[in-house]
């Protein structure tokens, strides 16, 4: 019971990694919204295994079908079904894994839970569920175009040690789409993709950070005290699979400057209320404030990696585990598209939920 | 409409800093309960203002009342009310900031998202609000202890650049009593109480970080794909006031790792799987593992200080504020009890929520 | 957990029958809408014991406090709560029922569900429950009325076997206020209180139905396909006490009518699309037509009664009771503000979840 | 936005009439539950059209496909996809229908409410979407059965004037299923049967009243004061397309009674708790009392007839209707499973939410 999220643009997901196919239903898509299959697969795309040559090698086109709430090329206002097939399907290719609990994967936490699991590639747990987020966030992609052209732009801000230099206030998707790690700072794209070359050699992994700006946000987004921007924010993000921390702003960094250091004063720009500087990351009070919202999400390095390791199985033997074939030594650069795909479905959600009032 | 959390553990919180009062309903706790008024004082008493000279010394006595839900001193199941009066209600010392915007302050956003405020002391957005979370946190906390004897302990790691050296393992309540800063590292403890003391005349404020662990979780809360563990309580941490960031087991530093030396082994320990390692913080794929929950929380500077600071009015003009008066230069001592409330919130709502299962 | 009710328009109510009190709390209020207590006060009155003759005569002013939520005369948007002092404890009234479970009361069901109940006048399942239902419902009123004008009518149509005649398209408040059973056909009007006057001697109750018209709704209010304007209607009305079935339109009766003889046909009036007739109640395939609303609920006779009843104790033995002291013969004129209450709730929370479209 | 139902056991419905497929997503079944493809199948075919010669002769086979959730022949306890595909596609069947509103249908609301509207065989307003709702409510039905024996039992008990005489505790599912028009009642069921066809010859519709009785529910289901069983079970049926009115026990007869005559004594019977008759339908104070739930759900003549009818287009002119081809004269027997489907959803879900408790 946690596969819906969402108040006024609920989605909810289906679908294992081995199964017939993955997909969403999402509800409370306004009426009208232009909406065709090809707005699913260029962010499906983003997000595809084998799209490059540090991603993994798994085959799948990821072709998005819709199934209904579609009518004439417009969402009619009810559920939006959209369904992938899946087509790598390798029944035996996880055979060894029935029985023994892969190290800081979901096989030993989903077995004390449910009592037994789909063994298949991580099952339920597989990133592959992540399709249904990134085909539901396409459609909020384009509601908030429409609304107020408010536009997410997420990177990879650091592999392993190799971090980034990139200008948040101007970078655009073109530069990021322009690397295949994703990150826009080509010293550091260089080195990153070098990076993940190394560990997929040695059989290794690594995580890293991915930095989000969203640009033209209304204020006045956000529900407090709870539903605050930041606390959805935080918690779509850590529902992601393999992230670790979330921050806003200067984050953990705030921590290290004096209130008269951290405040954000305000200021008379053209006529409009602005903030002189941007530490909050375009949050106050859980509510956005017109500035650009600016966070961080951090991943663990993956752990398939094609290291011999210490397990045990589910009947308590201890036994040594060694992944065989394919791993993908670098989940970031495929997480760009479900960074952006989470904080477009918030937004989109926040934006419905902004009450009517009477002032 | 934001005012509630949680899904069978639900609460409502209502209340302004400067109104009658501020209170909670909570819906789902289970029936037979013992609870009494005492109960909550005990929390009530850490959060309160004025309990230390480091604290801000507005005068409030915080006495919960319940209304409702209990009989014969046991919960009956149906809604509990719980209510403190406002006391310290002072109606004209916040007349000058009617017409003006704090600076990371709430206020501004509020403006814009209802149109107008309660300027009385930060009204909705005040930390007094937390009042009603802190009392249902205690409800959580006698649920929790009777249901696994699951406890949550939260303490001070960090003020400004003062870091401590904590035995996460060991560390019990009563050493981080002992402090008025709630940090159970002595030399850090003085060295912390210095430094607010230092930015209180200066009127400044530091901010810092609060870490807790949970001990006794059994393994299998979580629900997947949405509300995972880690999800929720990422939610409920950045739903407090001041908060900027929230990370679990090495967080953000696991960037700096590679899966093989991430990754948690299994072990058999006396018969039963657990990880030799708890690089995870007790949470794999958004369910806990049995190891103790470990999670860092950030909180900005407050955002309130007696310096001269730019701002505008709400028509526009430029002006200078400089606010009159007491201020807490640390809210984090304060923090403790709310952090710990939230997160016995969230794991009271996933033990109801871990569902049947025929296996 | 069952204290909660509405989606955008949200109400959590709390309290006893003979606790501290009873209260709302209202989540989602749109921000700006001038409330003072006034505002409910003539709400409340309406379901008051003790109003007329032909009522219970427990005495209570139902006096409402506003606690949250307004500032300045104005609602802020966040958590409204409002609460009613309980003033007329007998505590010792009830002590003879403290064991055994009276027909056709919620005593046995608690008791089952719960372990233990508030044996005291009935506790949670009391009426007096419903005045934090009233009171949000007087809110809900003031929101419609501002919105379009929409106007929610009820009257007492049936009392026992007493019907009446009213034209339902021209009723008005002040008509229906005329009588103190709330029926606007002064014959049945006067039949309906002696047949109160003569079950209350004989000791005895009865009950009835109550009909409901609402006006000036907009078409296209109701969330295909499981939140029909029907079935949140229909489940708001059967929350309220000794309600036993809810029919919309020609109800039951359409039964008795072919296709062609029930079917409402569509017409052009004044250049605007209506229905000739309107069979349907107003609400069509779940959706609100713009025509007026109409629907009946049924009220069974009170279950207090001065009679010797056949009943057992909690351990199971076989006694008799008879009720001591007032009972309320006939609840329905009380229920007439209920039934409104529930209506208005449904609809304000409808007239807000009806989303925004691109056409 | 209303295309889920439930809380812990949550249902989302998708699909149009002439869209690609219907479906549903079930999030909160527990797991380790059998379940296989086949126990859709008996269900479905229930409620499937051109199952015998007095319902519509749309063909469709309605072969129920499950996608995800279900590994090795056991659910998961994460989302099960279930899916239909659409045969009886006639894609210019419908297009006389475009541009004007049948009377009593949902064409002009959903037109009101949304902007425009899929125009084939009702788009999401069709009968068809109920498909979703019987699969759901067959693994509802299978979890009922293992936990208590629960079961529900639904007929046909009116159509038209032609009312039936059936034993309602004793009656089975095999007299039902021998009928086909699903009246136990051998004469009644002939003159039904007789009276369809009928007003299938004239062109015309009738409609009817389905009673349905529940065995075996044990004490306790039920969440006041808002969740009440007949308050959730109201909104369940009345969310099914063409229901009119729905009543509990004695329902809207209630009235004719007194308190003395209708209140339900509690007696002893083999050393349990018990009340004497059933008047109250199983259900006190909105909670399960151990006896059986009584209700009754009335639907009105179904809208579509091969009548002449007036009507108008959506630009406003007034024109003539006369529907062609295939209609269904009376929806009641195939209505029979969706009932059953309803209230299975319902009770599975108050199973699941009857809370945890200390006494």
């Amino acid at each position: 019971m946690g596969d819906s999220f969402g108040n006024l643009f609920r989605i909810t997901t289906w679908g294992e990694s081995h199964g017939a196919g993955v997909g969403v239903v999402i509800d409370g898509c306004p009426s009208g919204l232009p909406l065709n299959e090809e707005d699913f697969q260029n962010e499906l795309d983003k997000r595809k295994p084998g799209q490059s040559k540090i991603t993994t090698q798994r085959k799948e086109r990821d072709i998005a079908r819709i199934l209904s709430g579609v009518f004439e090329g417009r969402t009619t206002g009810t559920a939006i079904s959209v369904m992938v097939t899946n087509e790598d399907a390798k029944p035996h290719a996880y055979d060894h894994l029935k029985e023994l609990y892969r190290p800081s994967h979901a096989d030993f936490t989903y077995d004390k839970k449910y009592g037994f699991r789909d063994w298949k590639g991580g099952g339920r747990a597989s990133a592959r569920e992540t399709i249904g987020r990134v085909a539901a966030g396409a459609i909020a992609k384009k509601l908030l175009h429409h609304w107020n052209n408010i536009r997410t732009i997420a990177w990879v801000e650091q592999i392993h040690d190799i971090n980034s230099s990139v200008d948040k206030k101007t970078v655009e998707e073109k530069q990021i789409e322009a690397s295949i790690v994703r990150c826009p700072d080509k010293d550091a794209s260089e080195a990153m993709i070098e990076r993940i070359h190394e560990v997929r050699k040695s059989g290794d992994s690594v995580g890293g950070i991915i930095r989000a700006v969203v640009r033209n946000v209304p204020a006045g987004l956000g529900e407090p005290v709870f539903d605050k921007l930041t606390a959805d924010l935080a918690k779509a993000l850590m529902s992601l699979p393999a992230t670790r921390g979330v921050e806003f702003g200067m984050g953990f960094d705030s921590v290290k400057l004096k209130g008269s250091e951290h405040n954000d004063p305000f200021v008379m720009q053209e006529g409009v209320i602005r903030t002189g500087s941007n530490r909050s990351g375009g949050i106050q009070g859980g509510i956005s404030n017109g500035e650009d919202i600016d966070l961080r999400v951090s991943f663990k390095p993956t752990a398939t990696i094609n290291f011999e390791q210490n397990t045990v199985t589910r009947d308590g033997q201890e036994v040594k585990l060694k992944a065989k074939g394919r791993h993908d030594p670098c989940v970031l650069p495929r997480a760009v598209p479900m960074v952006e795909a989470m904080i477009n479905l918030v937004l989109a959600d926040h934006y419905l939920r902004n009450q009517k009032r009477f002032l």
